[in-house]
């Protein structure tokens, strides 16, 4: 039997604020990434998040960002592993009390945009963030790009790590991901995400840009929730799954 | 034999500002109420913070204010009491993820400035607060203004409560303390002070401003460590503490 | 002849949050006020939208807030006086530098939200905001409500005044907004709407809530753009005043 | 005759927090680099440093930084060119608002910290923030770096352009700053710094780490006071180029 996880970010409205579709995306996915209120995401919205989470049955997992709510979290910040460190430890701690005052346990860590590229190439980052989860609950799960230092970091701290994949995005040889900014990083072909999510699930396999093979281990396939196209294909996505006997589970079924 | 706890508020720097004189006070009392990131602190200063409260071994508590680092949280906001309880359980949350990367316990709540005002006033505002402690976490003590609708509050909710005094604040003769702005609110002779506490922890009775005596019971006595001349008056109770066979102990101790 | 200016809210968007139809009502109002950066708007949204108010010949209008993104600048912060100066002048400033970086002067000044319901009610924080603008650039007109201490203070300052007045807003005997949380303080009748602004520029009259008729001067109307429905509202009001013989033009033309 | 401007980092208080010797350098100096509520800095410092600098008729200007108050706008950010220019716009504006409510013009522009950094080594930024600065006003002087592309950025964008010196600092040969982590990067030794800066005003030279030597024209000296050493040096210089007959101008009265 084949079994996969299916994250997507929630909650990153702020204030006044709207972002994304979480209501039509939360009862297609397993596993949601909660913003913390730095690039997204505030109080209010973490507690409606994280309770429309636990009604749906969705495991949440923390979604730490750079403090730039401008930017989104998204620009490269020179922050050193000791803030990283700090800043990590800090939107964890807010996300697992919402968790606790919804009586449900907080599932998973995983950076978000900026911190996430960052620490997928940087290894004293990556251990930094690591070190982080470890030292205030050594049971959530890393989760963190396939192949990358992050996961080898949350191993060796003495983590679960959850190998994440993307459906929609071009990778290099390596087993990076091709810039957004470079043509054909995104793949818009719902047939062609379909296919080789599929063979990434059976196979381990995926096809760079560059034309060879890539092994990579999906536990968890990101997918996104900012328009009614990305929520189609996470619909095609699970019909695909269902016919090929591909079952979808949260990661604490899928990570031992 | 008497006891009382000495709190005082640590960790109000924030990135390249200092503030304070935690280094000379922490060793000077029992508990300490850390800056959470909003009205002041950061998630480096957290982190120093709380490691030096464990190592002192002085007791930490949260000290959640409103989102407003300009006005350091000493302005009214106009927040309603969803949004005071989202706020408190977001920071209660982050600060209790530094005590649990270093290994001890968050013991106490504590909330600052105008929301500390706010909610000694607001018996809906000081409700919201207790139901955000309780719902994180039960073993919490929430310490309040002496006689105040906070601690009404937080026993119906369930949680042990503590009773705060002031060493060198007049009060009115309902138990509000008589605001900043008036003439005689700050008492600056420090062997007042001094006599003041000790009739507190003792007889708990102090004289209100308009000369009757008020029935108040000091679980704990606020210290300030703004200034060298704070710093002598905490020294000078402690030795007065001393001399009347008074322990200091913190709110764990204290508080059954 | 009659004239009135049309007035909304425009530019508060923020980051990667975008927030109301602002390309729909631009070519719709002959003023904008355009948000600052503190309780909505960035540089980027600003300057793109002072290039769209420019490009289709709207004037603009720094509309300052409280430092409150999270609440919108929509609750009630106890600042002084001298803080409100302070903060309308900063957000003057910049909106000055974007209009002149695209050629063009800040006609007009309105605060927003609990700083302009607050100034309406405080004749020191009218004054105080009165004074910034004085200070920073006489020639820039005050937008206030209509009968509220904001228009005496400006006058007084030796600033040109525009009284504001609500199509969909009902008010009280005394001229000050019914509070939006109570019954009947916004009107959804389109045709009771269009009624009313008509015969507030024509007769400079309203009925107030409690029945009795209110005299108001109406230099601009305030119109939203939050939603379709709001644009729609927009448009028929501008069909009607073209068969009233009511012209719309901006506050430069209307305020001597 | 030599001439040089002697300029230093003023207003980086913000809220509660402290920073810096502004009354005790403010007299010492010839033009101020005011903080404008980003990297630090609020409206009511902005305010009253202004005034003080007026007061003692110390030239102003705008010291921009990147949107990070936590990291005292000192962490290299990813920002595109139209970021920064939009950025610097805004707080350019800002801080012309209290240079007008105070009847004073802002003299110059100078980036802060890491925007400094960067715009220092990348064409594309400096010239993002020259056109920012022409578009404002074209009067102000842009204060950058000696010898970099920050100065010849404004020089093509037809704005005065003043060139910046460090009395404190080693250089590389390439006339680029040592960086601060490297050892050797800063000159403790108060009579080396001052035979320095006399030789850069009589002879344009300074010998580079590397020990060669290397031309730069000192129009401004940036001078430190965060502390009583930093504020003593300054005093020394002064006394240094008095005696050398030396004169301390502001930029006005030294750039062309």
């Amino acid at each position: 039997m084949y079994q996969v996880d299916l994250n997507s970010d929630l909650g990153e409205a702020y204030g006044p604020y709207s972002m994304g579709m979480d209501k039509e995306i939360i009862s297609l996915i397993s596993s949601a990434n909660i913003a913390c209120g730095w690039h997204g995401g505030d109080p209010m919205v973490m507690d409606e998040t994280v309770k429309e989470c636990r009604d749906k049955a969705v495991a949440v997992g923390a979604h730490p960002g750079f403090p730039d709510l401008m930017g989104f979290g998204r620009r490269n910040m020179a922050v050193t592993p000791a803030e990283a460190k700090a800043y990590a430890i800090y939107q964890l701690g807010a996300l697992q009390a919402f968790a606790k005052s919804h009586g449900i346990p907080v599932q998973h860590f995983k950076p978000h945009g900026a911190l996430y590229n960052m620490a997928a190439r940087d290894p004293k980052l990556a251990a930094a963030l690591a070190q982080a989860v470890y030292e205030v609950d050594r049971e959530i799960i890393f989760l963190g790009l396939a192949n990358s230092c992050m996961l080898t970091a949350a191993r060796e701290c003495g983590l679960a790590v959850a190998s994440e994949v993307f459906a929609d995005r071009a990778y290099n040889a390596d087993g990076t991901l091709l810039a957004r900014s470079l043509p054909g990083a995104m793949i818009h072909d719902t047939d062609l995400c379909i296919s080789r999510v599929i063979r990434m699930v059976k196979e381990n396999k995926v096809k760079a840009i560059t034309g060879e093979d890539l092994t990579l281990k999906p536990d968890s396939i990101c997918v996104h929730g900012d328009n009614i196209q990305a929520v189609e294909l996470i619909k095609a996505i699970r019909e695909a799954f269902a016919a090929q006997g591909i079952e979808v589970n949260n990661l604490k079924k899928i990570v031992k």
